[in-house]
């Protein structure tokens, strides 16, 4: 990456306005730090600094760039500049730029665009938000079984050019049936007079345009592929989809989950990007939809305020037994949630995975108890000490089996697991373990 | 993927010893899919159905396993078997097999490979474990700078039946010196006559072996690209990083950030192959851990017994600042944790977030405050509202600054911020939390 001080240097040349020097500079920086650069300088300079750019070069950095920061510069250019712009966007790419601005701007953007781009665009529209479909490009090369390896290179050469990958060539019977795929690679390394028929391994798996995309990165993950193939209901092939941008997709889900998993929803893009505003809005709403659950707790110790009024050494224990129990909670929720996420479990392993996490939870339970006993004592009598050591053992086995099933049920009820959150977990932990700490601790110490 | 149907035929196959049958029905499934029969299989039948595998397949489908399964496989076949799948494997799913047997399986290993595999392998495994050194190949195509591109064809379909991609060529001076990338697919589009000289674009970054692994992903990530070079300090070309194994290295670094946050140490494969004793010692340490930061929860509240008792009310209010307290720290922390693991924020970036989280703090501060004394004035008067109230605010804010700050001081100190994973920010803000609100409900109350 460049080093730092070129990218000051850089933006003290803007600064100053000297255009051409800028220009001279950043003339071989790769298109992501000149989209970089542009992120760093106040909108004025940039839409300037943007417009100095080479064209096939500006429509490259172009795509690197945030959405928001895409959505500015495109109020700054000229129609004309915004047409030359769009055009030149790869499907997915444009796709994916016009999912994020309002349906108005949508409509003056697709009015720029020529026929046959239009019509592109608006067949991956068509398709579901975080579908598959929204991801795939049309423009691969694809050649037909029966042809030699010298007229497939013949028909690569003359349709690659526009195509957004060649890397890998896919094959299709005569009404454009998906076949199977092959490697540029293995079509280089063939001999002329070999059938494309004859490099066919035939056992790639494709998408449905309809499947989530998390299914895309499944698939790629899976399979070592560099891209997919996406085909309908009568195994037509619409499109393809690639590696670089199903990368782009898993990093996005993964930041989704770990959002989710602290209760925030999930922020529209980068943390960089946010407005103070989002932060908060995508915050509040679980902070207070958990004070209610956080309520049911203090309802509980109100319910037992005579109980802790009689031995008030109970209150000492009480940091101890939530703190672990939502501490165990989280844990096992988390484990369940990132390998349902990851394919690692799927919903019918739901018998081997609490299986497990019940003699996990009971080992946990008996260490944890043993260790807490030994507080009891110093605080209390053998009394506290058992009620302490078996809430302590009864909290650990509840909260480690709730974090474990609740996944599952979430999957089974179609929703996302992820929003077992360590935050949702922790706060349901308390309700349960006061209730488990009181039961037990009254038995024992008055009954 | 192959239908459940078909994987239990296959397995009720295995079962009845049909060992022809089964050969014919997974014949043309995809590698991964074999290898996911062989995981349902008892050890027994494991053994025999891999070796019935044609022996190309064999080595892909042996890379699909899971290490633990790699490794009881190895202890069934010969010694001339074993020599045949090793040589097979790709130098860098091999390094990744190796890491993971005990010493002396390795060194046996070694022994059986042909001198020049074992050199590769060996100068594979030199580099420190995580680092980029790990995951490279040595089996790339370079050519000359000066060559045509007819020249460079005829060298790529030469030494390109050994290389592990070709979708990438690189580009060498005459010590090796590393040039720039150019695409298989650039090549094949372009005249025969053309030097390729006139291909570079000149603007590919290249890693260090010392790296570490997770900048290959950012890298990949950032730049879109489908291999990245690795170049010593003298700008020699060592090898090449392949995206589909960065994919997996990006998935597993993620899935150890997820069970860092929720307080387990990482797991050293998948959750389905964890055993029950790996699944509690990753987790019993921290929960150990963590009732010491409990405990001194409960040295709080044995400080403050007095004030407790003389306004039990105070205890009611408990589980709601705590809980709020941690479930603020958690999604502060997860935030930033997650934007500095994907370069969305960078160490120098602390002074922006802290600033934002600031705002984004006191907004929640006052916002929950406000809701908070309403139950203030429920259950007591407006002495109460005002000291729950005011409490609320100050752990709030308190709890997301921590949570901002905590992780960048982890990175300064070279640390890994998952390290503030959810659990200890919401032990440690029950302490402070516990702090604020006895202090400020003793000079309102008392005061």
């Amino acid at each position: 990456m460049q080093h730092e001080a070129a990218m000051e240097h850089a933006e003290a040349l803007v600064q100053d306005e000297k255009w051409y020097e800028v220009r001279q500079l950043i003339s071989e920086w790769p298109e992501p730090e000149i989209a970089d650069l542009l992120f760093d300088l106040p909108p004025a300079h940039r839409a300037i600094l943007f417009r100095l750019l080479p064209h096939d070069k500006a429509t490259d950095v172009f795509s690197f760039l945030e959405p928001e920061l895409q959505n500015h510069l495109l109020t700054d250019l000229t129609e004309e500049e915004t047409r030359r712009l769009i055009t030149n966007l790869a499907p997915d790419d444009r796709t994916h730029l016009l999912e994020d601005l309002p349906g108005e701007a949508v409509q003056k953007l697709l009015n720029l665009l020529p026929p046959e781009d239009l019509w592109k665009t608006r067949q991956l529209l068509g398709y579901p938000e975080e579908s598959v479909g929204r991801l795939m490009t049309p423009d691969y090369v694809a050649v037909r079984r029966h042809w030699t390896v010298s007229e497939a290179l013949k028909h690569i050469r003359a349709k690659g050019q526009k195509a957004e990958t060649i890397s890998t060539i896919y094959v299709v019977e005569n009404r454009w049936q998906f076949v199977d795929a092959v490697s540029l690679e293995s079509i280089v390394l063939a001999q002329l007079d070999t059938h494309i028929e004859d490099l066919l391994a035939r056992d790639l798996v494709a998408l449905s345009p309809l499947a989530d995309r998390e299914e895309a990165v499944r698939t790629i993950t899976r399979y070592d592929v560099f891209s997919i193939p996406v085909v309908d209901s009568r195994n037509v092939l619409l499109g393809v989809v690639t590696a670089d941008d199903v990368f782009d997709v898993a990093e996005e889900e993964a930041t989704e989950d770990f959002q989710k998993g602290a209760a925030v929803n999930p922020l529209k893009s980068s943390y960089r990007e946010a407005s103070l505003w989002e932060l908060f809005a995508k915050r509040f709403p679980w902070l207070l939809a958990l004070i209610g659950v956080n309520l049911l707790s203090s309802t509980v110790i109100a319910v037992y305020e005579d109980l802790l009024q009689t031995a008030i050494a109970l209150t000492f224990f009480m940091p101890l037994l939530l703190g672990t129990g939502g501490n165990t909670g989280s844990q096992a929720a988390t484990l369940v949630v990132r390998a349902l996420s990851t394919g690692d479990l799927e919903l019918s392993d739901w018998m081997r995975a609490i299986g497990k996490e019940v003699m996990v939870g009971l080992v946990l339970a008996v260490c944890m108890g043993l260790a807490t006993s030994l507080l009891g004592f110093w605080r209390g009598d053998w009394h506290l000490a058992l009620a302490v050591a078996l809430s302590m053992a009864g909290i650990v086995i509840w909260t480690n089996l709730m974090g474990t099933v609740l996944p599952f049920v979430l999957v089974r009820m179609k929703l996302d697991p992820a929003v077992a959150s360590s935050p949702l977990i922790t706060s349901v932990s308390d309700v349960t373990g006061l209730i488990i700490y009181f039961l037990i601790a009254r038995a024992i110490l008055l009954g």
